[in-house]
This record gives C-alpha cells, sequence and structure tokens, in this order.
C-alpha cells in the first residue's frame, strides 16, 4: 500500500468499516464523496472537532471531495421537547450568521476547494408526512432501539421521546440525498453512520463505508472535549490561551492529542513514549505539542511567542511586561462589577463563579464574591486564572 | 338519570373514560362532536362495524353531531411496508368512490344531517417533518410500546416498523383537528383512544371521553368478525343470505347479537334466556333475531319473505319454487369454468377453494375440481352452499 494512503487509514482511527472495500475503492484512484455534517446551534470549533477535520484534510489531499451539511433545518426546529436550554430555536438569519462563523472556522483545517456545500433545508424543507412514513416503514424500533444509548435508557425506564428515533433516520437520509461514500465520525457515532449504510442498501446505493475516529478527551483528561462540559480548546482561542491550556492537559492524555492533532511522525512519538519512560521530564513535550499546533491554527512566530508567554507568566507566576489597561472611574464597586467593567467576564454569573472558585486577585490580594463595594485603583493589575491580566487606570 | 340516556350508556357498552364526566356533560345540555373514522381502503360494512354506528346513531338522537373522518390520506399511502398486500394504495378517484361506497351504507343507520363530513387531506396534505417533530416530541416510545400488540410482538422479537408508532399519534391528531368529545371504538381501540385523549390535553383542549364497546363476535362463534376471515355479514348482504347467516350463528353467542343489534328490550332479553334454559328451542329466538336485523336493514316484508325462503330452501334442504337461470354454451367446461361462467363466484380461486370444500353440486352430484371437462345440461341446477342456486340452460 501507498506510504501516504496508510498514514491516512492507520493514524489516529478507531475502525473502518468495511476497510478492505474501502482500500479497494480508494487504490481504484475513485473520487469519492466524504460526508460531514454540523449543527448550526453550535457553531464553535474546539479541538475535538478538529481530529475529524484533519482526516478530511487529508482524504482531500488524496484527491476526494468533501461534502459539508449545514444543518440548518434541524437548527430551525431546535429541541421540540423544550426541556433542553441547550438547543433554541433559530432564525434563518441567525443560522446563516452561524454558518459563516462554523465555515470560517472549519476552512482553517479543510480545503474550500474540495468542499461543496449543501443545506439540509434542500431536502427537508418539502418533506412532508408521507415522506416520513415511507422512510419510517423501512427500519424497526428493536433495530433502533439496539443504539447503546437507547437501549440503556429504555431498559431503566428513562424517557425517550419518539422524535429522537426519527433523528438517525434522518441522518441516514442525508447520506442518501448526497450520495456518500464515506461518512466520519467518532467512535459514538457507529450506529448512526451504520443506519446510512442501511438506508442507501435499500435505496440501491453503494453503502457509504464509516471511518470511526478516536473521541479526543478534554482538557480535564477524563470526559470527551466538549463545550457543555467546559474541558475543551477552542480554535478561536489567541495562542498563549491555546497554548496554555494544552500544557494544563494531564500527561498521560499528551501522547493521544499527539497522534490526533499534530503530523508529527510516528517513529518520534514512540520515541517520546520511550524518553518519559526512563524518566525523561513530561513538560519538554508538552511544550513541543502546545507549540506544533498552536502554530497549525496561527504561526510559527505567534506559537514561539505564546511558549514564551507561557515561560513567563505561567510557569514562573510573574506578571509579564506588557498588559492591557482600562480606564475606570472612581465609583465604588463590588468584586462582581469590578470584573463586568473591565469586560474579564462575558456575564455576572461567570463572575460569580469566578470569584468562588478563588480565581481572581486585584493587586495580589484575591477577591471573593461578597457584596462589599471598594474603589479601583489608579495601575492595580486585575488577574483571572493564570493567564489573563488588566491593569486599572483610575483617573480622578 | 334519564330513561334514553340510561339506555344509551348501558346497552352494549364496554367501558366509558370518564363515565361520570361523560354523564355531567350529556346532562349539561351540551352538543357533543362524537369522533368516528374509516378507511376507504375498505369500503365495506359489515355487522360488526353496525355496533358502533347504532351507538352514534343513539347519540345522535339526543342531539349530538358525529364528524366522520374519511382516512382518504392513509389510503393514499397504502402500507409503505409493501409487506402487505391488503392495504393497496389508491389513487384520489378510487378513494372518492370507496368513500362513496362506504358513506351510502354508513347513512343506513347514522343520521346524514346529523353529520359533518371530514377529509384526512385537509391536515395531513401539507403536515411537514417540523409538524411530525412537533408530534413526536410529545410521546416518549415506552408510552407506546406500552400498547399490548406493540409490547407482545417486541418482547416476543417480532418487528415493528417505526411508522407504526406513528399511527396511533396520527389518529390521535385526528381528534385534535376535529375537537371531539368523545371517541367510539371496539374494546381493542382503548389505547388508541387514550392516545387522543392525551394529545388534547397537551394541547390545551378538553380531552375526549372514550366510549369502547364489545367486539361481535363473527359467525364462526370464535373470532371477532372481520372481512379476512371470512365471518362476517356485510350491510350489504341480500334478505336472503343475511338472514341465512345470520341463523348459522352459534347458539351461544346470539344473545350477544341482541344485545349489540337489536333494540329488543332487556326485559324480554332476560325472559329468552330463562327460556332457553328451561329447554326452549333456539331456533325459535333465533329467527326473531334474524327477522329483527333482515327488517333494520330492508323491511318487514323483505324479512318474512327470507324467513320463508330460509324455511323452504335451508330446513328443508330443497330446491326452492323460483330460481334464477343463466343461459351457456354447449361447450366443454371444467368444474371450475362452470362456476365462473355462471357468475357464481368471483375468482377462479374462489371456485377452487369452494370446489375443495366440497360445498358444489350440479343436478345433486358433487363437483370437485379436477380438470375434466364436460358438457352444461339443459335445465339442470347449480348449487353453491346451502343457500345459493343457478340453473343452467343450454340450446344446441
Amino acid at each position: 500500500m501507498d506510504k501516504k494512503l496508510e498514514y491516512v487509514l492507520k493514524r489516529g482511527v478507531t475502525d473502518i468499516i468495511i476497510e478492505e472495500e474501502l482500500v479497494r475503492l480508494l487504490e481504484s484512484g475513485k473520487k469519492l464523496r466524504l460526508k460531514m455534517g454540523f449543527d448550526p446551534s453550535r457553531p464553535d470549533i474546539h479541538l475535538g472537532h478538529v481530529v475529524g477535520m484533519r482526516k478530511l484534510r487529508q482524504f482531500q489531499e488524496l484527491g476526494h471531495q468533501v461534502v459539508l451539511i449545514v444543518g440548518d433545518w434541524t437548527a430551525q426546529i431546535g429541541d421540540p421537547s423544550g426541556a433542553s436550554q441547550t438547543r433554541p430555536m433559530l432564525t434563518a438569519d441567525e443560522v446563516q450568521a452561524n454558518a459563516e462563523t462554523y465555515m470560517e472556522q472549519f476552512f482553517r483545517v479543510v480545503d474550500k476547494k474540495k468542499t461543496e456545500i449543501r443545506k439540509q433545508t434542500e431536502w427537508y424543507g418539502d418533506f412532508d408526512l408521507a415522506d416520513v412514513v415511507k422512510l419510517t416503514s423501512k427500519f424497526t424500533v428493536a433495530q433502533l432501539l439496539a443504539r447503546d444509548d437507547f437501549s440503556s435508557r429504555y431498559t431503566s425506564g428513562k424517557p425517550i421521546a419518539v422524535t429522537e428515533l426519527l433523528y438517525p433516520l434522518l441522518q441516514a437520509y442525508d447520506s442518501v440525498v448526497i450520495e456518500a461514500g464515506v461518512e466520519f465520525g467518532g467512535s459514538d457515532q457507529r450506529f448512526n453512520c451504520l443506519m446510512g449504510r442501511e438506508l442507501q442498501q435499500i435505496e440501491g446505493q453503494e453503502p457509504q463505508h464509516v471511518f470511526l475516529m478516536p473521541l479526543l478527551v478534554g482538557t480535564d483528561g477524563q470526559q470527551k472535549m466538549s463545550k457543555s462540559l467546559d474541558n475543551y480548546i477552542a480554535i478561536e482561542d489567541p495562542p498563549n490561551e491555546m497554548y496554555g491550556k494544552l500544557m494544563s492537559i494531564p500527561d498521560d492524555v499528551m501522547m493521544d492529542y499527539f497522534e490526533l492533532l499534530t503530523d508529527v511522525h510516528d517513529e518520534e512519538l514512540t520515541d517520546i513514549k520511550k524518553q518519559m519512560a526512563s524518566g525523561a521530564n513530561p513538560m519538554i513535550f508538552k511544550k513541543q505539542l502546545a507549540a506544533e499546533i498552536v502554530a497549525q491554527f496561527y504561526s510559527v512566530k505567534e506559537s514561539d511567542d505564546s511558549a514564551e508567554h507561557f515561560q513567563k507568566v505561567v510557569q514562573k507566576k510573574e506578571i509579564p511586561d506588557e498588559i492591557p489597561s482600562i480606564s475606570l472611574k472612581a465609583t465604588p464597586v463590588t468584586s462582581v462589577l469590578l470584573l463586568w467593567n473591565t469586560g474579564m467576564v462575558s456575564s455576572r454569573s461567570e463572575a460569580k463563579r469566578l470569584l468562588q472558585q478563588g480565581a481572581v486577585t486585584y493587586g495580589n490580594v484575591k477577591l471573593s464574591d461578597d457584596d462589599k463595594v471598594f474603589v479601583p485603583r489608579d495601575g492595580e493589575v486585575l488577574r483571572v486564572g493564570k493567564r489573563r491580566f488588566i491593569r486599572t487606570m483610575v483617573s480622578i
């Protein structure tokens, strides 16, 4: 097998269904359609998503075509149960704006020229009840309840809305519409991807192959990276932030990040593991990792600057040379209000949470979230967490 | 309680949900909307259906309004699984023709002037995927799988198409659209009717009451009357046929027929039971039953004629005085072809079945379904079953 192809098929892959057939297809030189969907109600991309996007990019470099599905229909429907606040209904304008945000980020990794963009409303806009009946007649309840999370919820008596059975069928139908050749997903997407295969077969299409990748663990080193668990690194994080967060991951997940998010050679990775096993300080390699990743999304220059900033601020716990400043009025404020007025938080509840965590100091004194008021001081440094600083300027 | 009202609520009723509230409503004088739906792919009405129709009529006589739902949308969708031949897809014209056939029969029992006719396509014609999502979000899979037949199929591993979960929801939605006050059903419809109640409540409507009636046993005395089991008495059956079929029911289901299909007083029914218990011949009462029912659909005169015909032909096993005749050519035919040519069967497979059952005689000789040929004889009588005769006329 071609070296490049072997790399694409082996590096950071959990499972390929059906591997032999996919290899044959890839070697035949046929141009494949690679399915990728996204939910425009969650437009921000983090490194967990990047794992799959990098794989798409690798396939593009082999000459294949990405088909990006904008889940605009789903986003405009929202969460019909009304139980969840996390999937609100969006207007067409909001969907459009979010889709643009997403794509701006997406195309920092994936090649736009080899991407076809499709919107779900093209086919769900006039999907009627007869279409629903036709689609649902092709699958049985037992087949769907076989999905791990459904079966455990069903047997433990937790409610599953009938709608939830529909969604995997709609995802499968997407594959039929765009005639997907390969669908990519995290290893938790096995079931949904296989439904697509099955429906394509029923509809007389060549069934898509399924490419499953490991789930990236978040900065907590425990759970899958996700925005709602707040253990994520966004690709829009500024270089210093991204570098700092990468340096905060536990040592034992570092090699996964290397494998899934960088092109550092397998031989070198083996060598790093060997060195660490013989007692080398993991910090050295973690800096390499952080530098590699920041350089991917920014530049080598910005990556170097982040490394230096980290060295100075975080490692030496010093205040950096140059920090931004903000002018405030000399009127009394609470700690919450101080954070809010300086723009260090995006909400008062965030301010409260940070204060409760003891993450805020002002002139080296820790602030609490009681409601006592004080007057901001001229030239004093407000620090949030390890890496964020602002100097308050007060003219009387 | 009013005597008439008491009769309506007690005679031939399995269960009323919620009885107390329904009584209060009926006594308040409020005009109720009585839901009744039908499937135009099965336009023929038999006595099993008449049980519910008689109850509708009784409610109409109390001043209430029937809302008849033509299931034209379902009929035009057909059975999406393609597995069943019994629910083919119909064209709009076929649906219209069937609906007319059905209504002609329906209004032999139910008062047309107090009936509003609604078509499912009014609301399912532009029911889109967003509507489906909204509807399905209101019910859980467990709720639906609680239905007796689903739960037994699910636990025994028999397939349930996802579509089948949708149909009870659509039936429930019908109740919301027409703002049903009472839904009528056989006792096997309890689950579906209760779904309607639930959805109406969710939608902020007064929940419909549910009126459950016993299932009429077929002429075999064993199973629910149904066309597919061929144990039914159609209301389009000619008087002699209807009378004869009624006389063929087993003695032990006779009292159910009296209760559910006639207005013979409860006191009289008690008396009949008493007489039979002391050894009276059930035949006497069965003739009363048959005469009552034939008179309902025809006239007292036709009912009397049927009784006489039955006496002569069936009881005395004689050939009646006047039987129809048909002219045939003097060319050789098989037994199957003879039945077909005389119009005594509607298909060759029906002919074969009757011949195999030994139900056919020609000139008092039993015919078989071998392929030997013979020439029809002039003036000979062809007899199918106990009650159907035709004379073959052959001119050479």
